[in-house]
């Protein structure tokens, strides 16, 4: 029986990491899409939700079994608990994804808009976050997950920024409201994927350390 | 033993009960800030963020505690489940309505838009999405949750026709651009609310038939 959990739960461990790379591959490829203004790219996304979709649900189930049927105790509950999460997470992600590529088709059929300069930016930080969360996952290592923390108030400063540059050019350019509007969802989608990767990195801190970081109360450490 | 894990239980959803009608209060306060540019009902929202945050913590902990202590089966163990994911939606509308609020304090250092038409509707719809999904928890109600899941679409057409509507605006008053994203970024977050009120809906027929209705694959039965 103990051989069967450790087995399950090296599964549950691997499928959501396979989760994890389909997502990674989605985010590359939509921002990819947006830089190079590559429409077969963007619907290349919607071709790859299904089996993300098909995914998260079959990780909530293995979860579930394992709940259910083998009852683990503190330091695997906690692992379970956090893969749920994660691979909620990472569906939402793969979510972002789509309406990023919906944003970028819609992009693509108007003139090309020079302030765009962060966004870029922005966007390989927001890949960067999400591969060090799911490294941090893998090798249990929750001072990489504490740099994603840190790398989140850099992708809301840069938010920020492009938000009052598009405002800017927006008033000023009253023909460009359409792509303007497309560049700033497309910058609050970018911003949202920094935030659930900063999640799957407290997840993380909660599973190695026990802690729970969330709203900012690391002094409180959780019962196990 | 047992009479303790009922007790404990009843505890959980009382808890996930507060925590739904503080969302709720939130995002009547976000709506009727907006509606009536009330700034001091804006700055409620942000008082109220914290007991909310805590709240999920707490809940959180609990639920960990009834699946580490009681190793509860099938049909409870659903229930923990579900209540965990409801109680992270009801968080993320908690963030929601604080963005909201932040938008409804900029829109009311500057005079008033008038294309609004379709926004205190759409709110409106969503308030009554979040009642109606924590209403069908409570009363293990899985029609009532289905009304829910139908009213998300009539909550996203809505959006697209506000989009429509502000981006001819912006594109024909560029002083008002300011305006109309704020604008814009509100229904963005209302319809995210809907989003999250939909969850809180597919977890409860989850709980009362069994049956994952996500990714609209109701066909499949889960295994108990």
């Amino acid at each position: 029986m103990h051989r069967h959990f450790e087995e399950d739960l090296s599964d549950l461990k691997q499928k959501l990491l396979t989760m994890g790379s389909l997502v990674e591959r989605a985010l590359h490829q939509a921002v990819k899409a947006l830089v190079e203004r590559d429409a077969q790219l963007g619907l290349q996304i919607f071709e790859g939700e299904e089996a993300i979709n098909l995914l998260q649900i079959e990780i909530d189930d293995r979860a579930m079994r394992l709940l259910a049927l083998q009852q683990p105790m503190a330091t695997d509950l906690r692992l379970i608990a956090s893969a749920v999460k994660i691979n909620n997470d990472l569906e939402r992600i793969g979510d972002l994804c789509v309406n990023i590529a919906q944003r970028v088709l819609s992009l693509i059929n108007q003139p090309p808009i020079s302030p765009m300069i962060d966004m870029p930016r922005m966007a390989a930080l927001a890949e960067k976050m999400l591969h060090d969360g799911l490294d941090a996952f893998v090798n249990r290592n929750a001072d990489l997950a504490r740099t994603v923390l840190e790398s989140d108030d850099k992708v809301d400063r840069l938010r920020d920024d492009i938000f009052q540059e598009l405002v800017r050019f927006m008033t000023t350019h009253p023909d460009a409201v359409q792509r303007g509007i497309d560049l700033l969802l497309i910058s609050r989608n970018i911003e949202r994927v920094a935030d659930h990767a900063t999640n799957i990195a407290e997840d993380v801190i909660y599973v190695v350390a026990g802690r729970d970081v969330r709203h900012h109360i690391e002094e409180t450490i959780r019962p196990n």
